[in-house]
């Protein structure tokens, strides 16, 4: 198979398409984020890249606490939106008529509408460049009770938005069920 | 819409499924990693958290370079085999039949299957607790011939694997499309 040079690029799939939230002078702000994930196991900690001119990275210098909020294909508009409005300028909350809440630790926003809301303690910051990497240790998660099967998160439910970043920069919802995690690489276990 | 608080976890969805490499005293290794994502802009950046225990991560230490490989979704018992097994007990290369090439690094091992390879030198490294945390500059992108359109990756032949963790620990391909971003989201300025 042929291989070709594309030079340095952004070329990880899928991305979440996560909206991170800080309190800017008090007031509740939120970001659209593709590049955040899980950074760390014991004590459980995510990880989110913020460019450095972005409104809610002043809410998370205040308050050292920002929240990632995870939606569902039915907030696309939403979440596209906030990647591109600025709060600076529009109140994010009132356009997108965001329910607000918040939990433990108080100064870290939630959005009622996303099915799973992480709150997050800054541990770590680290300079990069352009962006600022945030490592937030994860203190509580919420999740929405009609999400819940038995207690548990329910995935077909939660409906979470892929994002697949360069070239085409498209939203896409899950598709089908390729295989279990932790079992069905054991087929390999023969050919070792 | 009631909330139930669920305790910290990893609960970002999606995840990507990639697998990172590294040359272990000179021999390709390479290990899944859901926990792993863009990290900067300019200059193009990516991290990794890796176990300490992975055997992948003596390679890293070692020549301070990593690969992320994207696999397709033709991989998926590769993709999870590679989660499973050890490169310190078995060969993984040989188990998956993966043909491994070299790019600018020399020690970054790259496999020719994964439509997508990222070439990655350490720019720092953050110990979280369980996790290293490595963020790794990308100093080249190979992607493979036949997954482009006009040169420009094409994500309906790069077909990435959808992770999806706790708590069911699935893997998906994508689906539907749900819409374009910087553009969908612009049905919402009129409501500012």
């Amino acid at each position: 198979m042929a291989k070709v040079k594309m030079g340095p690029g952004y070329n990880i799939y899928p991305m979440p398409a996560l909206l991170v939230g800080a309190n800017v002078d008090g007031k509740p702000n939120f970001l659209t984020v593709a590049w955040g994930n899980i950074a760390n196991a014991e004590p459980p900690m995510a990880s989110v890249a913020i460019r450095a001119s972005r409104h809610t990275r002043i809410g998370i210098e205040q308050n050292k606490t920002f929240s990632v909020n995870v939606p569902s294909t039915n907030l696309v508009k939403e979440v596209d939106y906030c990647g591109v409005a600025s709060g600076s300028k529009v109140d994010k909350v009132k356009t997108c008529q965001f329910t607000v809440f918040y939990g433990k630790l108080g100064t870290a926003p939630l959005i009622e509408q996303c099915p799973v809301n992480l709150e997050c303690s800054v541990q770590h910051s680290l300079e990069l460049g352009s962006h600022t990497l945030y490592i937030g240790r994860i203190e509580e998660v919420h999740a929405s009770s009609d999400c819940l099967i038995e207690g548990k998160l329910d995935l077909g439910k939660v409906k979470p938005l892929v994002f697949l970043a360069e070239p085409s920069r498209q939203y896409y919802a899950m598709g089908e069920l390729q295989g279990k995690a932790y079992k069905i690489g054991l087929e390999l276990k023969e050919k070792e």
